[in-house]
């Protein structure tokens, strides 16, 4: 994130504030826009950008799904139509930022991450989606190309829910709600990874490469904990806004959306516990590793370094040594060297450390 | 928890909010519903769901208290009944949820998991019950089919205590206290657990199993501080709201319920000291033995070595060795040894190695 | 505290709320009842507790010291003479209970631990005494005998400083701030015990006995710490109570008393810091050892393995060795591994090992 | 930073507050002086300080932007002819401050500090800047030459974005959001030397050249978290004061900045988290390099050191040793020792010691 | 701090509040009185405590500033006379108190302590000042003799700077902060002894000395932070008062206070993190000096081990050793013998264990 965002600044450094550049990939994918104007009665919907239809549908809820950022004079046109702010579509195209809640005099500026998680690279990937909700219509900006928001769309034309009934706030609401279910998807993915490695670690013990996926994991579960955290602040100042575009009957929904994210942020809280519990594990079996092989080499050390010592002494080269003139010298020695080995091992046993 | 949760999420996604899906364990058991009507005077019990009786009993308390969520037409049959909110319905079917309290038009939703301890897997076994309270009736539901509210059915039926006496609120009250009772349960059964891990430790010292005992025992205490935190806070809200269905002299006894989980949590906390107590006495000991085994390898070798080197000297085959012809050589030898030896274990003894 | 609460629990479930059963030491100490009355002028004391006296001396402040819960008839005639709350009379018989303060519509609950310091057993002891303040009336409740308002109780006969002058209020003020100045020498001999820690490290190091002592005033400074929390709360809120029956001149005494709590958290704060500042000396002396007894085998060893080889090689009994034919070989080669020894310590020297 | 304001108190202690001193480095560079006055129509600038240029333009927009805070008597008749308050005065001499915005009666103090990244010594190089904002005047306050603020004049002078067509709020924040996105180059810079770490850590493993890195970055990053978060709480007073000189149009931008320094902040707290996992990798390495070196010597020893015990025997000098006269009696001992030999190994294999 | 404290409570229990007992060193020094009155125009300044010069001064601002703290009598006397409420005058006497801020209905309690560092014991030697400022009077109790104030004093009698032309808050705010700025020298003090420290770590690295000294500025920096943090609340709280003692002109000066403290804590905690800092790196090179020694050890010993074993092999006595009878035999062994030492110390130097 923090990359993409400076490289931006970098860029536009010296330019007045609310200028529009798109600060993520530029030559990316070219901008998808679909128009869709319905009510309780009729759903209407058009490919691209079309004033005059919007003209038309004036007593409609209008909703601009723009999927791709890379077309800036669109954008600053669809802002136009809609006399939207200027740091508002700045924030469109200042993507990476982290989710926020904007109040403006004609209407609510919402921008949250879309996540995926990167089996492959053991990443989140964040796409920024803008919501720009006002008085009976909705703009909705997309760094990628993916239909994310088909569901809904369905659910309009087909009638399907409440979402006809109601007004532009709760079609916002439903595509907050539908990129937070997504969420959902990604603590999933994290959880699955952190059974793999339990398993691992059950099967194979504490090895490098259970190590490394640790770590990885931990930046994961950070980076998640980071996107979440704001996303609380904004999507509950969303729920208490007392903006008058927001219907009091629709409130509860956003509320259900607040419990969500708690909920999201109680799971990578979790998620956290249980990644410092491996980590300990992992610690404590290394050092229990440790310790045995110094025991081990303490035990093999201490019994037969002395003997080691006392078969030097027989084998000094002394003209008189008594010992060795004697028959049974060597077994006699040998004797006690084995008594001495007994011993030792017998003291080690008791002790527990064989 | 996370689990069960992210995978109703991936079956949902794409359905409108407020459709009714059991998240739980599908073909777990079959609903079982009692309905219960009482005022001062009366006390009526029937078995299932009968709007007629309800009807009939529109001046009573009425109580439906239901076990099993599988059966969601019927869910769905007392949610219309009694003009629930669909987001309260979906929340009631939506196991695994953290503990809350939502206020709706026509009355309080309250949530929260009734736990039970595993012995045999160390673990805490969480049920979503939700309270639904309105005018002068009560909604309870469980996942499990086991009897959890029958102290307070009889007390009810027998008028114990101020239960008759009191409307649907204290109804709602004695539910919720009688759950948080049980969390006093799930609390002593770890607190003897890690009675049983001191012991254990005090008798064999550190060994693997009270470690991994460690281990077990801090995920589950975290578990259950998961459980307390929004737990506090719902009750907190339960006994704050200005919902007029709350009898003002009622909200002592939410307060007391407040008291309860902070106290709760209190010992939650307490038991999380005593685990990094233990722990940190567990790596003290454990470094203290490396240290023990490091001391005796020192020792064993700073005197063998030399001595061994010596003697060493002494199996060289050189011609002119004048030492190995004198005649007491060999004794010398062995008494400066002797005495290198006995200075060695002394300093040893002083430097409180040994 | 824990055992006792939850002990407790387990013999209630079942009972409706306001159930009286102490749950404290059944079998312990008999109720000693004391009844007080005085005003400015006037000071009656009685044993018992006595209907008539009480109606007697209605305009006076009237103060009931009950020391011993297990009475609980007593206890309920206590209560319903003066009108208390069911739950505030379950408070006072449910021992083991954070600090609190409830406000009831006739009067204000107070409950705090009354501490001592075991130093047999480095634990500290708690009796749970409860104040129930009223109008022109004071009940206090102890578990234990102990006459722990003796001081109070004679400056209230002998008229000495402004207890006389003043009502119930600044009565219940003194037996809180009585109760907290005993805090202190809790802190006191804590903090003695450290300094003998701290004493015993300079004289003995680290000795698995001071080690011991560690872990344990930890425990006791954390348990400390755990009862004075939530005394903050319940002080800053008798402080801060907009009840009537708390004139305004005396709240200045007890904003003294919140300032004494939060002393006392400074305390126990501070004895937390020197703690960890001892155990990490603890630590860092362990470690210290460690390295200096692997150094002094990396020494002996460095300096004597190779030289043992070096004999080893004169030791082998080849036909055809020229060395050991020379007449000066033997010396030679003692000569050799002599510089080599002296070599090899210098080095040592030089590097700081020895 | 320290360092700068205390030896400035030592210099200061017993003036009255509101003398001012430069705290800074005394002989460093000579005041630099800039005038301008602009509205939407005019745009003049001059060098140095002129009451009557300022009193000829008392409609528009005045600007003092001063450079190098030396000249204390410039300073003070700036201070004079704007009726600044002197402890604002005094605050932008004494340097190295923490960011702060302070109320005056006539116009709002803020300062901030300048940074910039010296990367030769992975230090952060602040310069404070501090702007008072009044009604159509901002004065501007520098401690280096740097012409920090060219940007903002050439897109004044040029009438480039809505700069001109605003009062003195929106120059302020236009400085204000200038300096706060260098902050963005110096996070930048941070985060190309974590790179930097990150991929040396990779190709050479844990030296000491990447520890002393570690320690300095956490240092560096430190140091801006400790900057930003009084910045926070000073730009969000901004954004939220009550004064009137702050339009209310304008206020959106300043909230722009508090979301930056919000996202300044994140970022900052990711380095945090990534050089905390960094150093965690480089711990684990450290440990795992002595357990595979101990692991090493255990192995060699415990193969070797009763293999040299058994030669040993062999080599004692007894009279009387059968084995030694049996023709194969070396053949059988050397086939004895190669069995116990790849024994082991065979052991140390299973166990993965090798 | 506590030990004081607790000696006090010791002899005071049983006594009513506000009784008057000095509670620091007794036989310390004898009081020391000074009354000063002055106005805009004159300045009075008499020896001792005179009640007809303070009458006859009523109209002017009159400075009672105590020095020691014995005669209690005396200080029972003055607030007789400006009629002081008890628990102030308790609080004069009561020394060792964290700082706070009390209203009184006549006038504002401050009380804070006066820190020295002491180089000898690296000690923070704190001295109580209490202040009360009333309706044109301030009272001033120290308990050492040090003329603190001479600066201030000296300042009044001159008529320098604004204090002669305000009244008594600014007189109270002149105090403190005077005060406050003696912090800044006890902070430069330590980061004197912070750079010495890291000075001789790089030129001696981790020796004894220096780690006792990590442990003694630790304690230390967290003796000053823990003076600190209650120094901000009590000094935020005299500068919100809503006292009318407090001009609202002077508030700004107040503030300025509330910024220096703020200021103080930074460079405290910025203490702490170097501090960290320095012991992290501590710990790094006693693990990295214990790694070194194990790899030598294990070098070694991997290299002459299997060595010895081999001369061993040759030094056997069997009779039936053909090797032994070669005439290069010699010559081969010590050949091979080179050679494995010579590969081993290669691989060693490939694995940069060398």
């Amino acid at each position: 994130m923090g990359k993409k965002k400076q490289k931006t600044k970098l860029r536009k450094r010296g330019l007045p504030p609310g200028t529009l550049v798109y600060t993520g990939d530029r030559d990316a994918h070219p901008a998808h826009v679909l128009t869709i104007a319905y009510n309780e009665i009729d759903y209407t919907e058009i490919n691209g950008f079309d004033d005059a239809f919007l003209l038309q549908h004036k007593e409609f809820v209008r909703w601009i799904d723009v999927r791709g950022l890379t077309d800036t004079t669109l954008i600053e046109k669809i802002g136009h139509e809609f006399t939207i702010h200027p740091l508002a579509l700045e924030d469109v195209l200042n993507t990476g930022q982290r989710a926020k809640l904007d109040e403006y005099e004609n209407g609510l500026f919402f921008s949250l991450p879309n996540l995926r998680f990167d089996h492959d690279n053991l990443e989140i990937i964040a796409e920024q989606v803008s919501i720009f909700v006002g008085n009976r219509f909705v703009l909705s900006f997309q760094e990628d190309p993916d239909d994310t928001f088909a569901f809904i769309r369905n659910r309009c034309s087909e009638s399907i829910g409440r979402l006809r009934k109601k007004s532009s706030d709760y079609l916002a609401y439903s595509l907050v709600d539908n990129i937070v279910d997504g969420y959902y998807l990604v603590l999933d993915d994290i959880e699955n990874h952190l059974g793999q490695l339990e398993e691992n670690l059950h099967t194979n013990g504490a090895n490098p490469v259970s190590k490394a996926r640790i770590f990885e994991l931990k930046r994961v579960v950070n980076q998640l904990r980071q996107r979440l955290l704001p996303l609380r602040d904004a999507v509950t100042r969303f729920y208490r806004t007392d903006s008058e575009l927001i219907d009091d009957a629709n409130r509860l929904y956003l509320r259900d959306v607040v419990d969500h994210v708690a909920q999201l942020i109680d799971g990578v809280d979790n998620e956290r516990e249980i990644l410092a519990g491996i980590e300990a594990l992992f610690h404590a079996e290394a050092s229990n590793r440790l310790n045995h092989s110094m025991r081990l080499l303490t035990v093999i050390s201490t019994i037969f370094i002395p003997l080691t010592f006392i078969v030097g002494i027989y084998g000094m080269n002394f003209d008189n040594m008594p010992e060795l003139r004697q028959p049974n010298g060597y077994f006699i020695v040998l004797g006690i060297m084995g008594c001495l080995m007994v011993g030792m091992m017998a003291y080690f046993k008791v002790k527990k450390w064989l």
